[in-house]
């Protein structure tokens, strides 16, 4: 078979690559990172390369302009290999932190990441899942009496004694590695150490024991890991205080935008273990910064508990996740027992341990479990609802007696990824925006009120929103008026939302038609299927008592203009509550209680799954959501234009 | 400080040493391995080596002739360097079989291991500790229901559900390494998997999924871990079969005969590793042995349960036993988690658990509560003793109400170890002797009646009571007898047993004065724990209802005998049971039922340990005992020479 020989520059790298294969999979195969948040349809434009010699075939992209084709710019992603090729990746296509200086690292990442404040929980009046403190990792000072020839029983029993003196453990373990320094130890610290107790599984295991009083440095992380978005919470398990928040795109994103892709990716030599490594660097980078920045040694982080998707699990245990795609869709397990967080790839305490969040099917995974967890609905008397909006979107219908869950594809458009002007809601970012219907002038707010970086999704809601009310796109959701913002280009039209010079990126901020329809399709693909849970369960909409809206927006939500654009249901305005990262947000009430871990572990065996794709009436649903608000405007009676 | 270069070869290994080193310790630092089995005494002579090159200053000893001497020929344990030195290392006194050849070391092991049918396990009446049969490692073979759209749960979660409805588990745990293959092992052996469940501390994990049905293959090591000598026992865990049994010399002998030296070679750099892997070395040697034998894959060892004195243990498990030695004498552990066997380095499935019987203290091992399961004098009514004949002695006494027991030094010359002539019980070991009055001739019969090449234990025993009985002994074991078969050397008088001719290793088959004084010792170190023991509970030993003698003696030992040398207390003959390898035996029991290992925790957590050195009589005890058969006769009635 013909292979050809394909080097890229500046790393230098070279691959041979057999007939057919794209540029981006030779990236891959080089090892050379390049954005790509779409996963090869096409559509985001970040992939692009410049191909320097040889020959390839593109498929006809909106995303690269003609200017641009021009000087032999081409999508890595949807590019075919036709001969030996030379190929340079721009700076804005790569996807390297490992070539960059510390300086230069610090600067991308300052852009990456939140600042902790950017993404305080948002503060609800909720009171659901008030637990008692038992966090995942506790410490015990214990001063134990010498040994004499009275009393001379073994170090291990000694110390099991002394805990037992305190506590009733049903079944208490240690590893060989605690028990190989215990001798010295204890004699070291003439007698007096701290024990770490973590709960694993049904036991409790001593995960550490150190010399003299260390009580007061018990840390541990809550993350919720998305298919687009990681964010990551540094929390004191003795005050309960959380200490930053840090989020960060998963660098799985240059492997594909969604799980599907992701899975077929996996599924090639080494796929899951680049995969696996991904989703570790990821967060083995949120945990340094969130470290270095709060003064806290890495082995005082004793416990991770992580929410995700049930793919994103499996690939962060390095799990195969191939037949969660493959009918009857079934993951290798819902329920994983307590390893260590070494085990998995995570640099904290190398005997800590990490727990993940029990999920209910392959599409209804932990971070859903964590949401009802933390968003109180399976304690509710009346019906209500959890949308949690992220690439794979659940919606959760439920109160005390029972709890049904589904899973809506909405994709990454409202996590600001395939969109063209699209980041996450970290400093920067517009995410609130009004437009003057006379002369279309734009008027919005930054996280920060830093130099506008782009649009987070809360941003695109209120863009959207506003564009309909100025008329300047119509219910489909094409641009249709003329003026200084509205020009046309070789994929459409768009919209200028910031000129090049009020920017902190030297370029326009813009929403193009491509943008929209991402963003109609994401929130069609909510609106739906809430709808079609509703109507499965046999509950009109307006008896539902509470709807709790997740996502990682940031602070700010804007439900009036959510109704507006036919995302949320246009129920009495009271109803809605916006909970910010509801996944996050379980992962820390567990990291903080035992109780509210076995919360989580009864919640996920009780929750009824959905599939929404054998429902007759599903495509329908999805068709009539393909507009602002919606084809039936009765179901939308309070949103005009 | 000054440095010599020592050079050993063949290895051609150089190694710089410290002034006032022995040769055997900078053997040991180079990383060449010396026989050496009473750890520097300058008894055994077996460390003997060739001085070619250097100074040297050599202990006065009687292991090494004048003609030896001439030929620069030292013992490397008491020999201190006083130069640069070149030593050869003469293959009479290596340990070091990695160096060998296939054939070579198949050859060398006929010799060092026992054949199975050798120490088959001594056929008793004896009916104690008939538990269920519920190995420690057990299969289970499942067909699992295909998963459907309606039936979707995981396939872990399908695991455990199948499992569930066989059995009710309280805690049943997998690792990481078990969920990763899970997905396609499932599917590609359509869904019909042999599971292997093992008891781990007080939860089931699921070691091991298999596809298909693997249930005939499922295997079990019992083993031994005495100071001198190492027993492994291969059993088969469904038939409960025995399938061959081995033993060797443990390879820690080359760091000291006893316990407190090896102890005090842990605390040496690099010590603790040395005599780990001396110890594995052993173990693992044996297994390979076992499974060629009998055609069985490594992959089909599930499991192993090791009986072993408190050091062995901690030794085995890379546990410093430092402070077994300083006052108040305490462990790291008596009671040890179930570990993976790869963990403690033992070469069996690399999933394979490894169970430690729990010991009472520093000096009472698990060793001893192995024997007191197996020899069910935890069930007895009446009180009874139980003496196990080892390099550490360990005299139980006790009943179904109390057990005391206590340690004796009695050192390895019972297993052959120490003394001019001695071997193991294995195959050409003189195992029964008799002597005529008249000439001083001497029958005797060997193990298998191969040409003898040693003698073992029980062959001692017979041995020192025939020539009381001719008269070539006196009671205080000083031969003062004529005759062909005596002689003098530089080192006291020899009795020839066998003359080089008839034995088939080219060399008298002899016993010294010095082995007489060697052998007397250890006999009386076990008499007077007894004594002293039975003293301190106030029981008459007449009063005792049976006494079971354990140690590795192969099938023979002759009470009448081992009575008239006063090794054993002069009671009615039927209250003697021999039952070969206690240790052994109470380890297999324990492979075979989780009821025995849960008897054995809770033996080794109700035995009171007596400290025989903190009882004012134990030196005169102990003085009166160094006589054939004791000072004091009228203890002895019925021995009359």
């Amino acid at each position: 078979m013909d292979k050809f020989k394909v080097t890229f520059y500046p790393d230098n790298k070279t691959v041979r690559v057999e007939k057919d294969r794209t540029i981006l999979s030779a990236a891959i195969s080089a090892g050379v990172y390049i954005n790509s948040s779409c996963g090869g349809d096409g559509v985001c434009g970040r992939c692009k390369v410049v191909v320097r010699k040889g020959q390839v075939e593109s498929q006809a992209t909106g995303a690269v302009t003609l200017e641009e084709k021009k000087k032999n710019i081409h999508l890595a992603c949807s590019t075919i290999i036709h001969s030996d090729l030379e190929v340079e990746i721009p700076e804005s296509s790569r996807l390297n932190f490992d070539k960059l200086t510390p300086e230069e690292l610090e600067e991308r990442l300052s852009g990456l990441y939140s600042k902790a404040e950017d993404i305080q929980p948002v503060k609800t009046k909720l009171e659901a899942g008030v637990f008692k403190h038992s966090p995942f990792a506790t410490k015990l000072y214990l001063e134990l009496p010498k040994p004499t020839l009275n009393d001379s029983v073994s170090d291990l029993e000694r110390l099991y004694r002394a805990l037992r003196q305190l506590q009733e453990f049903p079944v208490v373990q240690t590893g060989l590695f605690n028990i190989r320094q215990l001798g010295e130890l204890l004699r070291d610290s003439e007698w007096s150490v701290t024990l770490t107790l973590g709960k694993r599984n049904d036991t409790v295991e001593i995960v550490l024991v150190e010399p003299g009083d260390t009580t007061h440095n018990n840390f541990g992380l809550a993350f919720d890991i998305g298919t687009t978005t990681i964010s990551g919470q540094l929390v004191d398990l003795n005050s309960k205080k959380i200490l930053g928040t840090k989020a960060a795109y998963n660098q799985q994103a240059a492997f594909g935008s969604d799980v599907i892709t992701r899975i077929v990716y996996a599924g090639n030599s080494d796929g899951l273990e680049k995969l696996h490594n991904a989703v570790c660097d990821t967060m083995n980078q949120i945990i340094r910064e969130l470290i270095s920045e709060h003064h806290i040694d890495l082995n005082d982080l004793n416990c991770i508990v992580c929410s995700g998707n049930t793919t994103m699990i499996h690939l962060l245990l390095s799990v195969d996740p191939a037949h969660i795609r493959k009918e009857p869709y079934v993951p290798t397990a819902n329920f994983l027992p307590v390893v260590r967080a070494a085990e998995a790839g995570i640099n904290i305490n190398p005997r800590g341990l990490l727990y993940c969040v029990p999920g209910v099917s392959s599409y209804v995974g932990g971070d859903t479990t964590s949401g009802i967890l933390s968003s109180g609905i399976y304690q509710k008397e009346q019906p209500c609802i959890l949308i949690d909006i992220g690439t794979n979107g659940e919606i959760v219908l439920g109160n005390k007696d029972f709890l049904v869950a589904c899973a809506a594809s909405a994709g990454p458009a409202f996590e600001g990824s395939g969109v063209t002007s699209g980041m996450r809601a970290s400093s920067g970012a517009i995410q609130k925006v009004s437009i003057n219907k006379k002369d279309f002038g734009v008027t919005y707010s930054t996280i920060q009120d830093k130099k506008p970086r782009g649009i987070c999704g809360s941003g695109y809601i209120d863009l959207l929103s506003s564009m309909l009310e100025a008329g300047i796109i119509d219910k489909g959701g094409k641009i249709n008026a003329e003026g200084s913002r509205i020009r046309s280009t070789d994929t459409g039209k768009e919209f200028v939302v910031c000129f090049k010079d009020e920017t902190d990126i030297g370029a326009d901020i813009v929403i193009n038609e491509a943008d929209i329809e991402n963003l109609k399709r994401s929130k069609g693909a909510l609106y739906s299927a809430t709808a079609i849970l509703a109507r499965h369960l046999d509950i009109e909409l307006s008896h539902i008592y509470k709807i709790f809206i997740a996502g990682g927006f940031g602070t700010y939500l804007d439900i009036e203009k959510a109704i507006k654009i036919g995302l949320l249901p246009d129920l009495e305005r009271s109803k809605f509550m916006f909970i910010g990262n509801s996944a996050l947000a379980g992962a820390r009430q567990i990291l903080l209680s035992n109780q509210a871990m076995a919360m989580a572990d009864k919640l996920a065996s009780t929750i009824t799954y959905f599939e929404l794709s054998v429902d007759p009436k599903y495509m329908d649903e999805y068709s009539q959501a393909l507009f602002f608000p919606h084809t039936d405007l009765i179901r939308f009676p309070t949103v005009r234009f």
